[in-house]
């Protein structure tokens, strides 16, 4: 599935999961080893935003608990049920739940499998350029640069 | 649920349809009676994109069939068989099929519920500024302004 399909229908789950897992360097890349990624708005060509089919296996997380400056993220449950964690806290959600996240508030969030089975959800993230990723529980901050993501430590050292 | 609830997650079905279905001009906005759109992405103060959750009772459309000049947009099925329209025909989908339109190719899309149940999709679209929508099948022209779709027959004159 090399070549942009755009119309053309095709069953998510058939897309091979993205071979390199996260960009994140170590350790925080093995922290969400037990996702995966299906990079389904590339597939069509779709350039103005991204959308995933990710997989949370058991005690898998989504992310890093993060927040972006520039870019809305979008997600939307269709199996199991992942605990959404927030400034606020944790809530668990199901399958039929979405929730989105404001570009610019500063509250971060991330999904964690805290249950025995599989989570499966939709994501959704534009791309607007200049975006930067503020991790509150990490000494981590990522910048969106035009060759992909610039991961420093927080007082602007390199991985 | 009038004020932004970003970052807290929400039951899809449970957002009321919005109370105006359609913004195209008659006859087209009766074209799209059978369809009814939960706005999701703007519940929670996302600018960026939108997120719509869509259903289409029996006999019902997406949409007129059209292509955006600059708007990317994607659709996942969660419920039902529509049947997806583009320049090259139609062929249908099913619950956990998803297709995307690239922005600018002109190949126009739609999809038409011609089973007995309901269709349910998530429909996800960006809000590139300056966007022109074409309808190749019917008189009219889409134009993005600041204050909403601008629609006039191909011919430029106004609804």
């Amino acid at each position: 599935m090399n070549e942009s399909v755009s119309g053309v229908g095709i069953v998510a789950l058939d897309v091979p999961p993205r071979a390199r897992n996260s960009v994140y360097p170590e350790p925080f890349a093995s922290y969400v080893s037990r996702r995966s990624k299906r990079v389904l708005g590339d597939l069509f060509g779709l350039s103005n935003f991204g959308v995933n089919l990710t997989s949370l296996l058991p005690g898998g997380r989504s992310a890093l608990r993060h927040a972006h400056a520039l870019q809305d993220e979008f997600i939307y449950v269709l199996q199991g049920r992942p605990t959404l964690y927030t400034d606020a806290g944790g809530h668990v959600l199901e399958a039929g739940m979405c929730a989105g996240f404001k570009a610019g508030t500063g509250d971060a969030h991330h999904l964690v499998n805290e249950t025995d089975e599989t989570v499966v959800f939709l994501e959704v993230g534009d791309r607007t350029p200049g975006d930067r990723v503020s991790y509150p529980d990490d000494d981590l901050v990522a910048t969106a640069t035009p060759s992909g993501w610039l991961f420093t430590h927080k007082d602007g050292s390199g991985y």
